[in-house]
């Protein structure tokens, strides 16, 4: 029997993903989608790319956020800015209707860290007990008996897992600089019209938000968890906005108190082997947007030299950086296949 | 009176740039260019956006390198692969004829990290004493009175000013990783049809030759120079391809051994207000590549936190990247006007 | 029972799209690749955007095109030059298995016209009477009985599709002018490294083979069906090549000998209307590459003033103008339902 | 001596081309500029592309529209919208202060034609008896003694000029269709914030304005010029928006009553050759926006087949479609050389 979905917020960059991936997933019909923009209007007019679409939700119409869900939602995705989400997240967990949330709300464990990046008070942090990290590599047991998941932020997606690798050689870490690239669909473009102008982004690439990016202490603070402590090397992150649609890819620069430990290759690549959506290339060459563009995958790879390693992760970042991350968590924590609707 | 000017390999993007900026120069007469697959063809003809200048160089034609030079040539420019520059550079030392080679042959004073780094024997480097390294801020004084000078490669020349800019605090850093970000004709793409295919590059990013380009070491020998001793501290440099014409974007992230220096801004603003083609910004985000194309400029900003400092630079990879840089530092050896044609 | 299926060819973009849509397709497994530049190799080694595809096809390797085909092969797919689909289409045809050519060779009824546009020898002309023209909504009945269907090019399926929408006052018509303008992967870039340079193509825009090119007498030829007869106004095809991977955009302006019929938006509209891939827009202006990119759909739309008329049409080049509508046409031919593996 | 010359609207695209322009005119300095969203601040801070231009604009500050001009003003441009140049017009006249107006206030005879295409009252149609066209290859001398010029439409340039190459020629035309296709800051991007998303331009393409252009009714009225008479052949005018930036490119297909002319190409030829920016090719595949971007020309050529020929047309609509044919004009006015700054 299918599952009935809502997705709140499903106007943007990221709702459109949902329901493009959703519908081909066998065993979820979406019932309900909102968007204040759009309330009233199909999703077949709003999203033309998406016309002819399974017949469930070829009259689908967007409500407003304030409309009562149906009855027997069985299980609802936010993608909704944070304030919103801090209202709606403890609402659903009240009704007992499982959610991944694709806000940044539920990611960080510090509340004072979290207010001062996000620039927002907090009302709704008693609730983070309840709320996974939603990276399934690392997280998956969690997931799967979890009721509220954080999806995390598109950024962080690739550095974590990136780092998660290394194992236990993080401790011999000295520094770490992540140098981020992000098309426009990520880097804040989450609608089709978000101020980005045509001629501000062509033939143009720039740096933002230098050493201010509410994406640092995620990377921080997930990064840290295979060691089961905060890690102590300094990390830099830096953003930029990329002259094209979508994919992030991310430049890793570690510099070891010593040597570069010797198998790290060999590490990268038994990581990846045992996950359905980690890819690992011998050169790091070979990682590029145009191989992870409207894939669930995290392309990965390294080259050490001295005391140094370079890895390089790319993702898309509608997909592994938000909607496919999140069908993915959806599918772990109701049983579903994991891939389904993803491959 | 006009001084006669000599273009070897004017048949790339350098050359056109070349072309396209000493017909404004007030003193100079382009009269010979040299291109094996152009020769016999008018100027006009291979470079159309180029029609129209100065009825010196209207019926300009390239020969072949080979061909002999005019008798009464003042001055040489040599756009030529490294191979041909190792050639072509003594024989012009042996006729007197002063000479700004941009090819990366006669930068590195290391000849085993030279051969490791360009693949070549080094043919001629009893020259290197009597060669000057072209980047006008640092060495105006020895370019002054150079008769040849190898012009900086196009991604040193951001992260050596920037590095330059921190003087004697260099001897505090901890370790420097420069990333960095060019479009096609400053990646490899130095002719129009250069072997990067449009479906390779548009919608995509990757970096490439990491840790293996020949431009680390010019970025450590030049970077070193403010403090008359070899650097101590790590530093990594990563290129990356954009999917745009032109432009090179650096960030480049300084770890400290303790606490940032408070003064950084005032050092770098000082640094660039004596300079013609540094400009400073309060913001690192206002540094960007639609600002610099087409411009001799160098744009240069940063920002610090606790020990970490991002820097970033900005240039236009043909114009400060190599043509506009070679005709500054023609200007500086002939005693024109250092600004004239670059403005 | 799932069907076997071959792809001749399939080394290519067309090829890739065929795989992509085809690990969808509820009906079918591709057991046969075939591509000499890459065989021995996997599919998911050549592109990596598919891999993660069902397991039937995760060890596909491509063959050869002259290794035997499976022996219980159910259909094939040619997408080889038009050399290649002269000998492979009649032994299809021989061997009683059914096929869709994606390539230009069974499309013109003329051989005359047919060699002076494809500069070529036609060697296989007589099997021409076997052939349908594969555009479902004319010829849906006769596809459906055909054993061999020759796939419409990516540029006429637009403008004869909109053309036919005029029916009979196709009769009234003074002359027509169709200005067509490709991405890169429909005007000759078939494979990822077909010669388009980036420079050559980003930032710059041009027609091409202009009276020239081989689409025109194909979409003279079909334009004309629904009348039964030849047309006799004088109709001009104008290909342009778009700095942007995929989607063709054509205007086609109609001059009428009187004004223009007045119901012609009822007629394009009802024509749509029970097509489940046509999209009928009120304003021509909403019609735009965007909208059908990765969609099998064609939008159209038109307006009329005084003795003209503008029609627009635009579609994916790689879906309905080649793998989409090459699907359709085996779905189509097969009983499958038509739409499959194209929503 | 130089001539005091002042630019209304100087905070758009083409106030910053014809800045950029005129600080290399020996004839010219700059001393008034006027952007009521800029005023107060410095060129050089709203265009960090132009920094370091000469000094006598160095310090140049954007004033309001209704700022007093200096009292030595000795020629003015208007780059202000329609309404603003119906009003600083006859009041420039008044003053006896040559003007080129790059509004398109000014360009049609028909008032009833203007009021319609340009939604606005004509409240100074009496001074049009005073004003030129400016398009000097075919008004030269009227604009030799002129006091105040209307700069022709970017979108119209092109195809008049091409028209007008036929000569006598036009009498024998049965239809005309003009497809024309700009860049974002030709096609009301004349800003750098103009409306324009990167997401709805980037790999996007789509016709607007269809039937409804303003430029239509202007390329119609001045491709009848060399006829003295009104054309009677039907004229189809549509614009395109092109994911790039700078570039109008326009294919025209005339169908003729009867066979082509035979000598079309010597006549395109022959128009060319006496102009210092139309270029003639021999193969129209060859004009391609890449050639006369950042130029002042006219790239043109032409082919013919049976009843039909189809002339291409190029230009940067920033240089010959705004800025640089306006300061030819300027040039032309003045007694200057009409090539000057524009080469």
């Amino acid at each position: 029997m299918q599952k009935k979905v809502a997705i709140y917020g499903a106007g943007g960059l990221t709702g459109r993903e949902l329901l493009a991936r959703l519908r081909y997933h066998p065993n979820v019909t979406v019932t309900f989608i909102s968007s204040d923009a759009y309330a009233g209007q199909s999703a077949e007019a709003v999203f033309p790319q998406l016309a002819y679409y399974n017949h469930a939700t070829r009259d689908l119409r967007f409500s407003h956020h304030t409309d009562p869900l149906p009855s027997d939602t069985d299980f609802a995705f936010l993608a909704v800015p944070n304030a919103s989400s801090l209202e709606l997240l403890p609402r659903l967990l009240d009704a007992r209707i499982p959610v991944v949330d694709l806000s940044g709300s539920f990611r960080l464990h510090n509340q004072i860290v979290w207010e001062e990046h996000y620039k927002l008070k907090h009302t709704a942090f008693e609730v983070m007990s309840e709320v996974v990290f939603g990276l399934p590599e690392i997280f998956r047991d969690q997931i799967k008996a979890a009721r509220a998941v954080a999806n995390p932020g598109c950024y962080p997606t690739g550095p974590i897992l990136a780092l998660n690798a290394l194992g236990e050689y993080r401790s011999q870490i000295q520094s770490v600089v992540v140098d981020a690239k992000s098309g426009v669909s990520g880097a804040g473009g989450r609608t089709e019209d978000s101020g980005f102008s045509f001629q501000g982004v062509h033939e143009n690439f720039r740096a933002y938000k230098i050493l201010q990016h509410q994406h640092q202490p995620e990377i921080l603070e997930y990064a840290a968890t295979g060691m089961q402590q905060p890690i102590t090397f300094p990390l830099t992150f830096t953003p930029h906005l990329l002259p094209l649609d979508r994919g992030i890819l991310a430049t890793i620069v570690v510099h070891w108190q010593g040597a570069a430990p010797s198998d790290l290759q060999e590490k990268l690549s038994a990581f990846c082997k045992t996950e359905p959506f980690l890819r690992f290339y011998e050169t790091p060459e070979e990682v590029m947007l145009a191989r992870v563009q409207n894939t669930n995958c995290v392309d990965l790879a390294l080259r050490s030299r001295d005391n140094i390693t370079v890895m390089v992760s790319a993702i898309d970042n509608l997909m592994k950086g938000a909607a496919g991350q999140a069908i993915q968590n959806m599918n772990i924590m109701t049983g579903f296949t994991e891939t389904a609707a993803l491959l």
